[in-house]
C-alpha cells in the first residue's frame, strides 16, 4: 500500500490559517442546548455543519429534526470492501456561567499561548470540527475516503440527549458499521495520549423545598416555621456521610466491584497529586470514598455532588427574610452496573424520608445516562492506539474516564456495535468551566491521528475491523 | 383641659386625598439602604422628608451627613412645662427581590381592598409618613404642639443601623427627653392593637466556602475534591439538631430564662395557631425549640435562620460541575443577654470547626443588634395604651415582637432614655417580603393615636412623664 500522508500533509499545512478561521467561525455560534433561548442557535449551529459537510462532499446530508435540537448526519459509503465506521461527536455546548470568571467572552474564541480560547473548543466542537477537516484533506487530495464513514453529530449532549435515543432506533438500518469511533474524551494528565476504556453514567436531579409561597420576615417568623434553606442543607447533608459515602440506601447495590487487575492498571497511570492538586487548585484533594485512592474515586467509583444551590436573598448586604424556596441540582456519576432511572426512585425515597417537617419537598429526574465499558482487544482500539503513537511519538494509555457520555451505551446495546473512545482534549482545558481551552497542537496532530486511522482501517477487510482476523 | 380633637379631625378629614398622595409620592422613591446603587435615591428620600418638616412647621432641620446614609432630624421645642419625646422611624426598606413575586412594582404603590400595596408601605416609610402627618395637623390647627418632639429618622435600620450609634453619641447634648416613641413595630394576629414590650437582637453573618478557583467538571473531578455546595450543607447541618437546638456552643448561656409570668402572658395571647399557619402558607408550623409553644420561640427564644444560599449552576435544565464556591447568609435572632459580637466569634469558630477539610471557608460579620426589653410601668407607655384604646376602641395587648430595630437598644444605653414602642403595621403585611402592604385604616386611626398620645403626654410635667407621679 502506498501511504498518501505526504499529499495529506501538504494539504493540511497549506490550509492551516483557513482551518483555524473556520474553528473560530464554528465556535462563535453559541450552541447552549440547555437554554430555550439559545435553541436558534442550535439550528444555525446544525445548518452550518451540514453546509459544511456538503462542501467537502460527504452525501447524504440532513439536519434531522426532533422533539429537541436537530441531529446532523452525512455518509460517504463508496468503499465497499473497506470497513465502516460510524462517527459520534456533539455540537452543543455547558452554559457558560459563572459569566464573570471568563476572561473574554466566552464566544469570541481566539488563539492564545498555544490555545484555542472559547466555550466548546475542546468539548466538543472543536473535536467534530477535527472529524470534519480529517474528512475534507482526504476527499481533497484523493477525491474519496479509504474506508466509509457515517457521522452522527449530536445537539443535546450537554443535556443528556434526550432525544437522541429515538433517533438513532428510527435511523437503525442505515447506521450498521463495525464500530462507532467517538471523540468526546481527552488525553491524560500531562497531555499523554490515551483511549478511554470506561464512562462513567449519569443521574440528574433537582430537590425543590418549598415553605411559605412568599419570603417570611425571619423576625416575625424565625422559629415557628421550618426554613427551606435549612431544610435543604439537611436533605444534603443526609446524601452523604462525612467520609464521602453515598448514604441513599441501596445506592451501592449493583456496583461491579473493581478487579485486582483494573485497580493495578490503574495504580501505573503517571498520576501525580500534587500537580493535580495545583491545576485544581483546591487546598487539599479529598478521596471521595473510603479504600479508595483519588484516581479510583474519579473514575470507577461512583459520585453524588450538588451541581447547584439556590434560594433566598443572595444580595450584597443583608435582608433578614426566611426564603420561600430553596433549591439544589444534584447529580450522581454512575459505575457499572448501577441504572440511573432505578436509582433515581432510591433518591427521591431518600430524599422524602429524611426531608424534615414544616416544607414541601419535590424531587425531579433531569436525566440519566448508563455508564459504559469498552473492549481495549477490538482491532478499531488497537488501530486507534497505533494512530496515537504514530503521530503523538507516544503510545496512550487507557483511562478510566469519571465523564459521561449520556448516548455512548446506546450504541453498544441498541446498534450492538464495539465503542472506541479517542480524543484530543487535555485535563486542564476547563471543559465546562470558564475559559475553556483546546491544545491547537493537540487539534492539529489530532487531524493527523484521525486520517492515520482511516488509512489503516481502510486497509483491513470490514471482517478483520471486525474480529481481528480475516475469518468471519 | 379643652380637647382640639374636633378641630384636628375635620383637618384630616378634609386633606384625606392630598395626604395619600403624598405617602404615597414618598414611597415611590426605592430608598433601599443595603444596595449601592440606591444611594442616591437615599438621599431623594431624605431631603424629601426634609422638605416636609420645613413645609409643616418643625425647626432646626437637618439632614445630617454620616459614613453611610443621612440621618434626618427635626424638633418643636416650645413648649417648656411640657415634656420632651423623641420620635423615632427609618426612612430604609428592605430590597424587593425575589422581584417576580411582587404583582405590581414594588415602587408604583397604589390603594388596593383598603390596603396600600409597595415596599415600604408598612416597614417603615408609612408610619414615618404618619408621624409627620401627626405633627402637620396639630401646626396647621393650633400653631403649636402640646409637647416637645425631637424627630430622629435612620436610613440604615434594615442594613443593621451602622452609622447611627456614632450619630446618636455625637447628638447626645440635644436629644434629651422624656422617653423614646419607636414607631416600627405592628398589632397583633387578628389586627389587635399592641404595644411591643421587646425585640429580638440580631447577629448577621455570611459564610464562604471556597474550593477551586473555576467551576470543575463534575465528571472529571468528582470524588477527588470537596465540593463546596455539599461542604456548606454539612456546615448549615452541624448549626442546628433536628429539633431546632441550636449548637453553636455557649449560645444559650446568656439566655435569660423567660419568668413563669412572661410564659403565662404570652399563654394569654388570642393567638389561632390554624389562622397563623394559614397566614403563613406553610405545609405545618414548628416550634423551633423544644419545650416552647411556636409563640415563644417566636418572641422570647433565640432563633438561626439561613437567610440566603446560592453557589454553582442555578439556571435552567443540567450543568454537571462542582462548584467554585458557595455562601450562606446565616442570622440569628437573639433575646436578652444574648451579645452578638461575642457570640458572632462562636458562631465563626464552630462554623470553621465543623467545616470539612479540602475548602478554604471564611466567616463575615455582616452587622449585629442588641436585644430590648421595655417597661410597662411607664407613664409615657400607659399614655400610649390610652390612646390606642381610645381610637382603635380596643384596649392593646403587649406583645414581644420576633424582630429587630438594631439602634433600639441604644437609646436606652447611651441616651439612658426609656423606651416605648407603639406601631400600626399589620402581621399580614409582608414586611420584607413581595406584596407589602398597609391597611389603610391602621394609617388613618394611627394618626388620630399619635395626635390623642401627644395631647395626653403634653397635659402632664415633665416629670410625671418621667416617673408617674408629680414629685422628681
Amino acid at each position: 500500500m502506498i501511504t498518501a500522508e505526504p499529499t495529506i500533509d501538504a494539504w493540511f499545512e497549506a490550509h492551516r490559517d483557513e482551518r483555524l478561521e473556520s474553528y473560530l467561525e464554528f465556535l462563535r455560534i453559541p450552541s447552549i442546548s440547555t437554554l430555550h433561548e439559545h435553541a436558534p442557535d442550535m439550528v444555525r449551529a446544525a445548518e452550518w455543519i451540514a453546509a459544511e459537510m456538503r462542501r467537502i462532499g460527504l452525501e447524504n446530508v440532513e439536519v434531522s429534526a426532533t422533539n429537541g435540537h436537530p441531529v446532523v448526519y452525512a455518509d460517504w459509503v463508496h468503499a465497499p470492501d473497506a470497513p465502516t465506521i460510524l462517527v459520534y461527536c456533539h455540537y452543543d455546548v455547558q452554559p457558560v456561567d459563572p459569566i464573570d470568571l471568563w476572561e473574554t467572552a466566552p464566544f469570541e474564541p481566539f488563539v492564545k499561548d498555544g490555545r484555542v480560547v472559547g466555550r466548546g473548543s475542546a468539548d466538543d466542537k472543536g473535536q467534530l470540527h477535527m472529524h470534519l477537516k480529517a474528512a475534507e484533506a482526504l476527499l481533497a487530495t484523493r477525491g474519496r475516503l479509504p474506508l466509509n464513514l457515517r457521522f452522527v453529530f449530536e445537539g443535546e449532549e450537554e443535556s443528556t440527549s434526550a432525544n437522541l435515543p429515538a433517533w438513532l432506533a428510527a435511523n437503525r438500518e442505515r447506521l450498521q458499521a463495525e464500530a462507532v469511533v467517538i471523540s468526546d474524551t481527552g488525553f491524560f494528565e500531562g497531555n499523554v495520549p490515551a483511549i478511554t476504556t470506561s464512562l462513567r453514567g449519569m443521574l440528574y436531579a433537582q430537590i425543590d423545598v418549598i415553605g411559605s409561597p412568599v419570603d417570611l420576615h425571619s423576625g416575625g417568623f424565625g422559629g415557628a416555621v421550618q426554613n427551606p434553606a435549612n431544610a435543604l442543607a439537611r436533605i444534603i447533608t443526609a446524601l452523604k456521610a462525612d467520609d464521602g459515602t453515598v448514604l441513599v440506601p441501596g445506592f451501592y447495590d449493583d456496583v461491579a466491584p473493581p478487579s485486582r487487575q483494573e485497580r493495578f492498571e490503574i495504580s501505573c497511570l503517571p498520576f501525580d497529586e500534587e500537580d493535580f492538586r495545583k491545576q485544581t487548585g483546591v487546598p487539599a484533594l479529598i478521596a471521595g470514598e473510603p479504600g479508595y485512592t483519588v484516581l479510583e474515586c474519579m473514575g470507577i467509583r461512583p459520585t453524588l455532588d450538588v451541581n447547584g444551590i439556590w434560594g433566598g436573598f443572595t444580595g450584597e448586604g443583608s435582608k433578614t427574610i426566611i426564603p420561600a424556596h430553596a433549591h439544589a441540582k444534584v447529580s450522581c456519576r454512575l459505575v457499572p452496573d448501577q441504572d440511573g432511572d432505578r436509582l433515581f426512585e432510591r433518591f427521591r425515597d431518600h430524599v422524602l424520608a429524611v426531608a424534615p417537617k414544616g416544607v414541601t419537598v419535590e424531587v425531579q429526574n433531569l436525566g440519566t445516562a448508563k455508564p459504559l465499558r469498552t473492549d481495549t482487544d477490538n482491532p478499531v482500539s488497537k488501530a486507534a492506539a497505533r494512530a496515537l503513537e504514530a503521530t503523538f511519538g507516544q503510545a496512550p494509555v487507557y483511562i478510566r474516564s469519571g465523564g459521561s457520555i449520556p448516548v455512548a451505551s446506546l450504541f453498544s446495546t441498541l446498534l450492538e456495535l464495539p465503542i472506541v473512545m479517542v480524543g484530543f482534549s487535555n485535563p486542564d482545558d476547563n471543559a465546562h468551566a470558564p475559559n475553556e481551552t483546546m491544545v491547537l497542537l493537540n487539534y492539529e496532530t489530532g487531524l493527523r491521528t484521525i486520517t492515520r486511522l482511516w488509512d489503516d482501517l481502510g486497509s483491513m477487510t470490514p471482517q478483520a475491523a471486525r474480529t481481528g482476523g480475516m475469518t468471519e
